[in-house]
């Protein structure tokens, strides 16, 4: 099992290691320390080693950051977590509502001109650490090296996985290839080299893989891509034992302690992208001498528009993944349901993902959230929260797995029993716009803040909406969260063929009930239209064939065109998942996927 | 009449005017000049003292410049002028695909190292300057007085038209009030005063108006307001002779001519905005020493937002247009239209809105294409491209009026006849997406930007797309096109109540035909709806009430939501205009009112 179901901390660990940090802090003569749920690789997901937020707090979940003073412990955490964070950290933390409240503004209003803020130059970026300078210009900044280091006496190690190659059929293309055509680009702009810091850049980039994580398959490393297209890759090399031929003379290995060292060697101008290069690099760069630019991680848009190879794989993996949805659902819907709790329907929709055989990892917690619980957007089941299944009550099944040849990620709202009319009229008007996004056709040009009220306009005009974005991008057999393409108000970079996108709008109500439906898309070049003109237009490509609830469709509220989406979509699904299914499910599979 | 149907200009007068200005160039020992279409006020109309693209070039589109070297002669204009600039300038002149082909581009290709390019710097804004500097490092810019005015013999003295007071019954707010109101901002920020620029902002800020420049009841002339809300109006003292007590104490006269001075009585630090402040005050703000910030012109968004008067007025304004508008289409189909043409088109409609004896401007030329005419989105007619009315055509019919209480800007498509049904099936895919931008409600933080793809969307599925925002901001007695709201995808600023936007897509089809419906609307704090949750939500008042062509709409192609809007529309139609009109048009009132 990946997914575990216990609370991970206790608020008693809290107070005792704030007085030890503070002991530190009194010993360097800082006045306040930033403690970032981040590591130096700004990711989703930390490794247990760079776990600190949460050791020293109690608080675990996935955005947050600490400032602690002699006096004052603040934990800033966003809307998703202002629950979890009062439920996980002890009295002497006081939670701050962010953005609201920021620690910018308490440092400058409360933090004496002249004190000093300590923080760890590798868990903070360029663009975190120019913008508080220039905020707060009456206090001083004090680089030092980690202090919760110093004091967990128990930290884990730090992650150490193999790394292993990422097999050319899925990759698409290999990596001297890639690396030929992204340094090309940099020569072109006359800089010597362009640092990669995000990990799942540098897997792309050298089609690895790893394990130093849970969740994304990532490889903790830097790179370095010179303009001739050779490249360091920054890491243990005891790591890389299995990869030597696959990287090739082209690709050094060093270990990450040897940056400063290859910085120097390549020399400037070097480009560096200020959102993710932790501010250490920038010390490093400033001492050297050497001339830093500000730009984008070259692999940003290469990366977000897949291969065929890497299409082909995402195709694959989806329709494997669908097969353990169907017998999911197949089964859910055979169970006694209301003797089922939440973590049982985890349980189960893991265990069918993994007879497969195929299942490296699930690509994230499954949300499953049930009455109530299914209206937080982000809930995650722990024993202590664990529903039990209650007659007419919506479930929102969010999840995901990570195969060789694919990432997945999929949403179904499931009901027990017979769904009341509220909820089938809310899940129809959620319908409405995820059917909208599947349909449309837009030209080249188009950004993904331009689509997001398509999701939005039949929720809006019934004077309901979501708090979240109605769609993130999705890497293959990588991060299932993946920049830059979004479909959401900030997402706006143009949509390019081979860019993965989820299509998730949902609603949410306050103590009732949720609803999220979840498929995959890829931007393609649309076929032309009869009767249409000849431009040059995009549309969607699905990757998800998963029988969406009939029975929660107040079909009198669809048009004639949705309705034939959704009869299609079965159809389809019918075609390409019902040869795979076993037995077992056959009937359930045929009534799911009947016309409406 | 205000519209006139002449060629303003002819290709044989730029050569000899251009040998002139290139001996001026060599006296001056400039290599290249710029000749903006712009004059210092950077507005889309320009008086005809300030028309010296026209006046040298021939051209005379709203939009292009020039760059004139030893040898060549470049007219930059973007895709709405291609076929225009061709017939209006000599074969000297070459025209330039904007912005396919850029100044930029061709002076770092073309220009030798060192060369030196003369620009006035009263006509170019801080911006343009800054960036050119930046993409052209290695030639020299030579700023110096214009050497159009220098050899223009004859040119038309500036506008000098009185000033007015705008009636605080249409303005809503006293100036004293809004000067107060900005002040209180500027002084939040630390900056003594800030530099209005723009005619509109000016006009606004005091509540005056000129006629200064055709269509845009504006005032040429710059403001400073400072951080006690006192202010200094820069333009001739001869244009007030009867706004002195409208402007009481506070806020000074003073000529253009001593805006140095007047920058050195105030000092910094001093807002200004650089995407509308000449160079030449930067160059000014330099040798003076006082520090300039950068920052949006104060007026952008309380002029935007309007306010309870108003909006009355725009309502007013509204209602008087619409009585116009509905006897010229009643007239329209009375008459033996094939006998008709475009030109008697904008000369009775013109004729309709005079009769309301409050029509002080048209708000911009009308735009009453034919037939194949129509495909051109911005097409204005003159004596040789009339086209008389055929069988079957379509014509696009773009107009608006300027009265002493509001603004309008309507557009409607009309038939000769009986439409095809290629045109009624278009058509009705351009009245689908004008009906999901009239019925939208959105949380506040929406832009325009995030709408636009509403108003696309029955299109882009057929196929189909206009090459045109969906809206623009529009201003009250003041420009028909105001920002900085806009329904399209540069249109970032949030929607706030208050903003005036059209709403007009479109579809062309080269060769054949046209098609826009627009109507103006105000952005308003949406009522609850129920079923819905208390969610903060605005949507769109509609101000413009016209009947839209009945026979025109493939009805079978609307959604009953659809056909509801379109016969609600026609029923406030009916209740507002139908008291107003004459006995003649009830009749063909009644029946353009019915429901579908």
């Amino acid at each position: 099992m990946f997914q575990t179901f216990d609370s991970p901390s206790s608020p008693d660990q809290g107070p005792p290691r704030l007085t030890l940090l503070r002991e530190e802090m009194a010993a360097e003569g800082i006045d306040a320390f930033l403690v970032p749920r981040a590591d130096r690789f700004q990711g989703e997901y930390v490794a247990p080693h760079d776990d600190r937020l949460a050791w020293l707090t109690g608080f675990t979940g996935s955005a947050g950051f600490a400032l602690i003073t002699g006096r004052e412990a603040l934990v800033f955490v966003d809307g998703r977590y202002k629950v979890q964070v009062r439920a996980q950290v002890a009295d002497v933390f006081t939670p701050m509502d962010w953005p609201a409240q920021t620690h910018v503004g308490w440092l400058a209003q409360r933090f004496p001109d002249g004190a000093v803020l300590g923080f760890d130059p590798w868990l903070h970026t360029m663009e975190e650490i120019g913008r508080l300078e220039r905020d707060l210009p009456k206090i001083t900044f004090r680089r030092v090296e980690n202090l919760i280091d110093r004091i967990w006496a128990d930290q884990p190690a730090p992650p150490a996985a193999a790394i292993t190659a990422h097999p050319l059929e899925f990759a698409g293309e290999p990596h001297d290839a890639k690396r030929a055509r992204l340094a090309k680009e940099i020569a072109a702009t006359g800089e010597a080299a362009a640092l990669v810091t995000l990990p799942d850049s540098v897997s792309w980039l050298f089609n690895i893989r790893g394990a130093d994580i849970p969740r994304n398959p990532i490889v903790h490393a830097f790179a370095l891509l010179r303009a001739d297209g050779t490249a360091v890759l920054l890491t243990d090399p005891a790591k890389c034992a299995d990869v030597t031929d696959h990287l090739g003379p082209e690709v050094a290995v060093r270990p990450e302690g040897d940056l400063a060292e290859v910085l120097r060697e390549t020399g400037g101008p070097l480009r560096i992208d200020p959102q993710s290069t932790p501010q250490a690099v920038a010390d490093m760069l400033a001492e050297a001498g050497i001339e830093a630019r500000h730009g984008s991680d070259p692999c940003r848009i290469p990366k977000a528009c897949k291969n065929a190879g890497e299409l082909q794989g995402m195709r694959d993996a989806h329709l494997r993944d669908a097969v353990a949805m169907c017998r999911f659902l197949a089964w859910f819907d055979r169970s006694d349901q209301t003797a089922l709790s939440e973590i049982d329907l985890v349980r189960a929709l893991e265990g069918y993902r993994r007879e497969t055989n195929m299942l490296r990892e699930i690509s994230f917690d499954t949300i499953a959230g049930a009455g109530p619980n299914g209206a937080l957007p982000h809930y995650r089941v722990t024993t202590q929260t664990n529903r039990q299944l209650a007659e007419g009550e919506l479930i929102v099944l969010d999840s995901g797995g990570q195969y060789p040849d694919g990432t997945t990620d999929i949403t179904r709202t499931l009901v027990v029993g017979e769904a009341g009319a509220e909820e089938k009229r809310a899940f129809t008007l959620v319908l409405k716009g995820m059917i909208a996004i599947s349909r449309v056709r837009f030209p080249r040009g188009v950004a993904g803040s331009h689509l997001d009220a398509l999701a939005r306009y039949p929720l809006w005009l019934a004077g309901m909406d979501y708090d979240h974005g109605t769609g993130h991008g999705v890497g293959a057999y990588l991060c299932v969260h993946e920049g830059p393409q979004r479909l959401a108000r900030g997402g706006d970079v143009a949509l390019q063929p081979g860019m993965i996108l989820s299509n998730e709008p949902g609603y949410y109500r306050e103590g009732a009930f949720g609803i999220r439906i979840e498929n995959l898309i890829v931007v393609q070049p649309a076929d032309p239209v009869g009767g249409g003109d000849n431009r040059d237009m995009l549309d969607f490509e699905t990757l998800t064939w998963v029988p969406i609830d009939r029975r929660l469709i107040a079909t009198e509220m669809l048009t004639p065109e949705e309705r034939a989406w959704i009869d299609g979509y079965h159809d389809i699904c019918r075609d390409k998942v019902g040869p795979l299914l076993p037995e077992e499910c056959a009937q359930w599979f045929a009534a799911a996927t009947e016309k409406l």
